[in-house]
């Protein structure tokens, strides 16, 4: 089935949903920066999320894994950046309560059709006076229009340097079928939920079972599969709304499905590419292709070890094809590896690939080659680590001075 | 029983003892830099080691693996810097073997009795003209003076800034023991055996099992409890050589027993702080103590995941009490925790803390206190999960846009 990539569209370009950008000053800098969105489906819709692991997980966060748990259909979304709330205690988890209740009146559906994302510092209560204000402007400014879309994408950014949305389409007994999603980072990025945030809607009709399913596998290809400095949040949260528009229903029996999740995972893994691409100060976006691994365990716990070692990631910096750092960190990620398996190539891309230690062997001989290689923006790493057949891809970026000096002070 | 902590001593200060530190350009820099080592023990020596959990571990942490395993005495150690022979296949191996044989031959001895160790930039092949013209000026400038031991001590440095050694001294019957030890950092330090070397000798006369199991013992308090950068290393070691040299036999039985044990821990503590106070371009170190985990997994992984965080590493670099960032990466660490359990605390030493984060509440009030510990070159930061009883003390640095552009080529 043919998939289509649609440029310059956002999430208002699935039928039957409204989206609101508006600023209502959370940061305290009086600087009418965009800082709270709102997404809505008249149409009720099946939904699915996956949220952050970590134990220590924000208030909206918890109220979302409870909604998903009992709600059967949702109506929208409400998300402020500049404040996580998180580790807020009680007063934190009453503020998402406030939240989800202004926002859900103001739509007119109940409390538990509408999740809570917030972005933004650790440890501070939620001005909550301009939470309100900005709420009640969301709900007047929803709208349909390509610049709607964009003041939603705006207003979750924090660090981010750029807006980052997509869209996929493809048609089924004639019949257009839409998925667009909108997404930010940019620091604490790591797999298993970095600071991020992501909201995809479909005008499919899919059952929530089926859809949380598919869009866990997707998330794992993909914004699982990114790292910028190691570090999983409080907050992260990919939301999926589902509102059956098209009129066409599917389900893993049709001939539509797989189509329908090979457009949700290309959307998830451009979303998360964006992310890393933007990741904080980042000068190179590397791709390790972790091939040859005893099992799945290993290709991710070897992938994430040259993706996070701090040695390997300066050296991308510096442009400087260190391979002894990559080889040092595939050897301590706990895979099994031995020097007479392991085999490391760099490539321009997936198809050209430049022999760099092979078994034990350095192939001096190419050195010209990764020198030039790893000068590009974008490259790719495979370690094929010889023990088996599991893989594992990771993107990650390079650490700089930048990164440190961006993140010194708050 | 009194430990005395002996100023301005090196591996010389132990009786029978004899080392040298020579110059042979391993580095091809023709700088005269010290660059090869060598320890001697003219009694045989019972000897234990740790050495790096690396599944790609250099040759001669391969080599020095199957020498402890079988052999029972040994008389000495040679090590290299500038070159790791990591990732250099059969000939790395060779060429370890033949630095080994050489030591031998020339201290009179077997070739199994001699430990070899490397250290610097991996899989470059050994420059063994270079080797073979150290080993035999190293074995004959082999000497007992001061001097002789802060040469040894010099030519086992890398990225370090300073030499590091220290000595404790106590007394059994009235016969004196001795036990000195010279490290190196400074880079790719983490636990589990960070690049960094460590050989310790003492005078005592201990059986190689029971001086095996109080090595890891100690090991584990210091050397694998600190953290620069997160990466562990192919080459990491720690050996010790016990010559017997004082007349004094000590068995878990005797009550000099602890004593020696209390010395050899302290010897292994400020040799592993200095390394990490001597981390590249660091500019604070800060001893973590994570108390009330669940179990001791829970303890050293929360530990370990705030030691190793880029986001909490860059803000001690810039004097910033993020606490957020702290909290969230326990929140990631795995460690079971709860918001309403946990209690952090920051101070200014092991005596007096300053109350941040309680069970879901801030006290803003000690804010102006927190901004000044931070301030502090060394710090303490105690974390309770509040889960068991549970610890793990852990000592780090912070992140510096020093280290990132002093890493991003070699």
């Amino acid at each position: 089935m043919n998939i289509s990539r649609r440029m310059n569209t956002t999430l208002t370009s699935v039928p039957g949903f409204k989206v609101s950008g508006v600023a209502c000053d959370i940061r305290g800098n009086n600087d009418g920066r965009l800082d709270l969105a709102l997404i809505y489906s008249v149409l009720p819709c099946t939904g699915a999320a996956v949220f952050t692991c970590n134990k220590l997980a924000a208030a909206p966060v918890r109220l979302g894994r409870e909604q998903l748990a009992r709600t059967k259909l949702f109506h929208g979304v409400v998300v402020n950046s500049g404040n996580a709330n998180a580790c807020t205690g009680k007063q934190g988890l009453e503020d998402a309560k406030v939240m989800r209740q202004l926002a859900a009146s103001g739509l007119g559906c109940g409390a538990d059709a509408v999740f809570v994302c917030s972005t933004g510092r650790i440890g501070r209560p939620l001005p909550m006076e301009q939470v309100v204000f900005g709420i009640d402007q969301a709900i007047a400014d929803l709208g349909t229009t390509i610049d709607d879309g964009f003041r939603a994408a705006d207003a979750i950014l924090t660090s981010d340097t750029c807006r980052k949305h997509c869209s996929r389409t493809f048609e089924i007994d004639g019949k257009l079928i839409t998925i667009s999603g909108m997404a930010k980072g940019a620091g604490m990025i790591e797999p298993h939920m970095a600071t991020m945030l992501a909201f995809i809607t479909t005008d499919a009709s899919v059952d929530s079972a089926e859809l949380q399913q598919l869009l866990q596998d997707c998330v794992s290809k993909s914004f699982n599969a990114i790292t910028v400095d190691g570090d999983s949040s409080t907050n992260d949260t990919v939301i999926l709304l589902a509102n059956g528009h098209s009129g066409v229903r599917l389900t893993p029996e049709d001939v539509g499905w797989s189509a329908f999740g090979s457009a949700l995972e290309s959307v998830c893994i451009e979303l998360g590419k964006k992310i890393v691409g933007d990741g904080e100060k980042i000068t190179k976006v590397v791709e390790i292709d972790l091939i040859g691994a005893a099992n799945s365990n290993d290709a991710e716990s070897a992938a994430r070890a040259i993706g996070n070692s701090l040695l390997v990631k300066a050296s991308w910096y510096g442009e400087d094809p260190n391979w002894g750092r990559l080889v040092d960190a595939v050897g301590y990620s706990g895979a099994a590896v031995a020097e007479d398996t392991i085999h490391l190539s760099y490539g321009l891309d997936a198809d050209h690939w430049v022999s760099v230690f092979d078994k034990g062997f350095v192939h001096l001989e190419n050195k010209p080659l990764w020198e030039s290689i790893v000068r590009q923006k974008t490259f790719c790493i495979r370690i094929d680590l010889g023990q088996g057949s599991a893989r594992f891809k990771l993107w990650a970026t390079d650490l700089t001075d930048g990164y440190v000096n961006f993140n010194r002070s708050e």
